[in-house]
């Protein structure tokens, strides 16, 4: 790669609202700006077959994966999302090789969101907010009825309980530090361990002997293979009795069908999803009245601040590339 | 004080649930435990006049603060609450000083559940969860719309925010600890500095000059003088528009006409309430539908283990007394 000095084209296929569009325009310097002329605002999740991209040294966005294999003109993709399960291919991989490509994401971006956003809910649950939000303004849910002596016997403390983090990635890193101050007893769930990750770590394989023990299951686990249905019948049985139960990773790794029953049981006390199967959930779908469930409609990512920031992350791997220097949130 | 040998009479008339009891009951070694016969369950907050404390050494629970007064005896008392308000007066503080007397109360009890609910709260709001929640649940409020993009745009993150927090007692000094790993700009404000805060801290006095710049604006202001209406209409202007407020200190401390025009006005964007004035807060009072008005009933300080923790506590300081040692949340 190396220095680069000749005016890059970059192509972009996302839509970002206008104060966002500025700092990318200021970013690139003397490159020049490639986007398709009829972006829908905020469609920053996928991106179609476009011409435009034969033309592009780097794609910021969502770039057609098929296409991306098709034009060896694309040295680097920086994808505006942390996840990238449509590009990790046997041939994309390849093809990428083969031309000393390059692909990012966006996952620094998305880590400190995620992180707050499960950890609100491990709050919110621990000190039983959603009931009573739901009786302050819910005609059906003992309506403003100042269950004072209830709530306060049942709230709990986080201080000191136990939780397992599976798909221990940067998400991850970042809640174990925001649980620091919590002095919980964290057990890490990977397939490959690092041994950089500061927690007590398990690799996939082992993890259900430990299962049994967590206060708080947190489910970050990618769309991969094997993470399919990955938290089946058997393993929510394996669940400590009242365990509390947390995805923000996919709606496929979890048998919502056997989380429903390990709901109703008891067997979990409750269980918080960012993500479901399918997405958007359809209204008359059992999980939004399963017992204590609770659904943020894939939110968690989500922050006031998200286009810019994600421009200023793509603005800073792009020096980085111009440099010759190691860009981060590189996956392949 | 000084090593006590011969058997202490302790009064109790907090009414404990069962295996609470037994732990007092086992802490107390040889001394003599004098309780009134028909305590009602979980009567934490109140106690009136019993002849039965005139016998007593040493008091815990909620004594009636004249007849403490009237009880030369009596040498210690402690509280079952982390407030002492009806214990907080002149005739009182003399009286205990005649007699070398000591008041304690349960404040580290309290200290972990007020930060945590308190906390819950702050990421809660940030989050859109009160909203979510509702939509999940309550059919007026765009039931199950899947308002995806409206709440990632609004979620916000707490990386970085500032807030003040009013009244840096013990609560506040835990809550900072809870809010370490989210670098925020944290300002306390008291009426006497010690030094030994490590926040940033204003007098009182001179608080005003720094409320428009804090994102949240935290009141954990206890029941005592100059505290009444602290938050007025004035200070409410002063916020920083579009702020965040929290109160699980005392009611009394907010003037809640002015708080609710500053939540429709969009001064104030959110307000969260533990405490109200008065409590049960009737169901017709215009806080319940206040615009984004979040209410729970007292509950920030109750947990599962709340009355096994109270004996332990109690116990605890019973056998630093019995060796003449400081003791723990020694207020008189």
């Amino acid at each position: 790669m190396g220095m680069s000095t000749a005016p890059l084209t970059i192509y972009c296929n996302a839509a970002f609202p206008e104060p966002a569009m500025e700092t990318l325009s200021a970013g690139l310097g003397n490159h020049q700006l490639l986007m398709p002329p009829l972006l829908q605002t905020s469609n920053l999740a996928a991106g179609g077959y476009d011409p435009l991209l034969a033309n592009a040294d780097v794609a910021f966005g969502q770039p057609d994966p098929k296409q991306v294999i098709e034009t060896p003109r694309l040295k680097w993709v920086h994808l505006t999302t942390a996840g990238y399960t449509r590009y990790d291919t046997a041939e994309l991989r390849s093809a990428m090789a083969a031309r000393g490509g390059i692909l990012t994401t966006s996952s620094q971006v998305y880590e400190e969101p995620c992180a707050e956003h499960v950890f609100s809910f491990m709050l919110a649950l621990a000190r039983q907010l959603p009931e009573m939000i739901l009786e302050q303004k819910h005609e059906r849910s003992n309506f403003r009825s100042w269950k004072q002596a209830h709530h306060r016997s049942n709230s709990r403390l986080l201080v000191g309980q136990s939780a397992m983090i599976y798909g221990y990635g940067t998400i991850a890193r970042r809640l174990t530090e925001l649980l620091a101050p919590f002095h919980m007893k964290l057990i890490g769930v990977r397939r490959k361990i690092a041994g950089d990750e500061g927690i007590m770590m398990v690799p996939t394989d082992q993890a259900d002997a430990h299962l049994g023990q967590a206060d708080h299951v947190i489910n970050i686990l990618p769309a991969a293979a094997g993470t399919d249905r990955y938290f089946n019948a058997e393993r929510f049985m394996r669940m400590k009795q009242g365990s509390v139960f947390y995805n923000i990773g996919r709606g496929n790794t979890v048998d919502q069908v056997a989380m429903i029953a390990a709901l109703k049981s008891g067997q979990v006390s409750a269980a918080y999803l960012d993500v479901t199967d399918p997405e958007p959930l359809p209204r008359d779908h059992p999980l939004w009245d399963a017992p204590n469930c609770w659904i943020t409609p894939h939110t968690a990512g989500g922050h006031t601040d998200e286009f810019a920031r994600l421009v200023k992350h793509f603005v800073a791997n792009l020096d980085r590339y111009l440099l010759g220097e190691k860009l981060a949130d590189r996956v392949i």
